[in-house]
């Protein structure tokens, strides 16, 4: 049954579709990158939406990280309800749209350009609305992506952000990681039989935490929107340090927090919060390619060996899409089509 | 019982406080408006944590709407973890914290000033480390709060907030809207004895969704967190917009929905995402000015006439303070000592 369904099928096209996306950009994002030295750029303003909004997040971290870029999340209500914009003269706009038609995150490209701003657009369908409204369109090679839930799309996009994030930086180092990518994916791939076994655990789990921070904050978010969209488990992202400003009142005896652990400058923050969890009683699920964090976990999900911290958002996703999908099937939903939702979503 | 308790002074104390901090820091924040007007600053970096944090959300929505500017949120593990900062030189970099003692906060104003940057602090002690490493120190004027969920800080935060942007825009009438909010506060007081009836009706919530947008995105996200603190439900916020994309899919009979719903530009999308709640047979509890917004609604919670939209998060959150602290009630749960929370939470 599970691969039958079009969210198994392009959940295991990501390493091709990663393999299309960085041998075609690469001009596109050179482009780019030349444009932003040229307009000595000082700003970024994302908009996006989703899934594409959680690309933003990673691009937030990778953009400040690699390039020195602060990177502003647009308020698209601005826009497209008061009809006050904020001054990006001097900023790159950035849209990232899987199907390029919601109209808020047109209008952001649109004000942007009128006021002379550099822009991009990250999009599946180069030919879209937000293709036609950017200076520079950045296409996403996915092919159709026919499930509701975005995945192939998603990887596609933090692809995208970190070869952009490279480009800028001139970093050859950085790029021969890049290309290793779409492997590494495929060896994420490989814990599928784990996950399908491991998933009717929590078959009637009704709420559960989602951690990540820095890199992987994106992650959080992601793997949230995923449980929330295909199991209807409301799953609630945090930063490990916002956690700790408020909701860690929340935990009690088995409340489940998958954790997002990756080795890096970021796993030693992660380990002391997954043994806060163990000592209030949490279940913890881990998601690491670290042997002594994978210990800490009630549950755990092991990653790839050799990915660097700054691209373990493309490897660290994988166990959660398939969560999502697993768990959906253990509840007999259609991974397909969610409840109440369509492909393209066109809010103002 | 609820009125020996801090929590609930403190949220009756808030009328006093914003009058305090109006007459208080209307000179501090005129030459920081003189300062940010010398510099041409075309971009502001918020740092901040909880319930700040949403003070900073409002910040992102007021200062792209009053005075063109687009805001970033700071990405605190980039100072603290990654050692990887970015340029901000040319921006205004705000760090906002009720106790002034969060490392991370503190990292990124020192970082900021390191750099030449324009900086300032909003916290309730001026002394702290925080408030010694901005170059302009806004007093939020909330005496002790001994409360560990944030009442009163909030409020005198966005009233800080309010009062630079309308300064920085030399709007007059809009300096004369912001010297009634202390009095609107007040009359949004009065649904206490209200609050205090409804809230057992919600004793076996166990989840809920808050739905804000614009200048409420920031309402929704600290209600959800007073929900969470007080009465460890849990309870996540949303834009409508976002929720279309994805989250809607969680919607089923019964499911608690608050919707922050004043009067103003975005009633209209508001009252259009009600109506889909109630299509889909959710449970709406609705906060607003709005007769027809409030007749949508299965628990109606009225909010005082004649606040102007941009200054309704102001009154907009009182209900919900609330209603966290009857339903921390209605549960036997002891208002000032949420589980596992201390006052001051030293992230780094």
């Amino acid at each position: 049954m599970p691969h039958q369904s079009y969210l198994y099928r392009e959940i295991h096209e990501q390493p091709v579709v990663l393999e299309k996306l960085l041998s075609g950009e690469r001009k596109t994002i050179a482009s780019l990158a030349a444009a932003i030295r040229q307009r000595d750029v000082q700003v970024v303003l994302i908009a996006a939406r989703g899934t594409s909004d959680n690309a933003g997040r990673y691009a937030n971290y990778l953009l400040g990280a690699l390039n020195g870029l602060p990177v502003a999340l647009a308020t698209p209500s601005l826009y497209t309800i008061y009809n006050q914009t904020p001054r990006v003269r001097n900023a790159l706009v950035i849209g990232i749209s899987q199907s390029g038609k919601s109209p808020d995150i047109v209008s952001v490209l649109e004000d942007a350009r009128k006021q002379g701003a550099l822009t991009a657009a990250i999009t599946n369908f180069p030919e879209s609305d937000l293709g036609s409204a950017a200076d520079h369109v950045i296409a996403l090679h996915a092919g159709e992506e026919r499930s509701i839930a975005a995945t192939k799309t998603y990887t596609s996009e933090l692809a995208a952000v970190a070869l952009l994030a490279a480009t800028l930086a001139e970093d050859d180092s950085r790029l021969e990681a890049i290309a290793r990518i779409p492997d590494s994916v495929a060896s994420a791939l490989e814990i599928d039989a784990r996950v399908a076994e491991i998933a009717p655990r929590y078959r009637y789990m009704r709420d559960c935490v989602v951690i990540g921070r820095g890199y992987n904050y994106a992650t959080a978010f992601e793997l949230a929107l995923k449980m929330k969209e295909l199991t209807y488990t409301i799953a609630e992202p945090y930063s490990s340090a916002d956690f700790m400003h408020g909701p860690l009142a929340l935990i009690e005896y088995g409340f489940p927090a998958i954790v997002i652990a990756p080795s890096g400058a970021m796993l030693p923050e992660m380990m002391t919060f997954i043994r806060l969890l163990r000592e209030r009683e949490a279940e913890a699920i881990v998601i690491s390619d670290d042997g002594a964090a994978l210990d800490l976990g009630r549950t755990r999900l092991p990653l790839p060996q050799g990915v660097p911290e700054w691209l373990s958002p493309l490897t660290a996703i994988v166990p959660g899409q398939l969560l999502a999908l697993y768990l959906a099937h253990a509840r007999d939903y259609d991974p397909d089509h969610p409840r109440g939702l369509r492909k393209v979503t066109e809010t103002t």
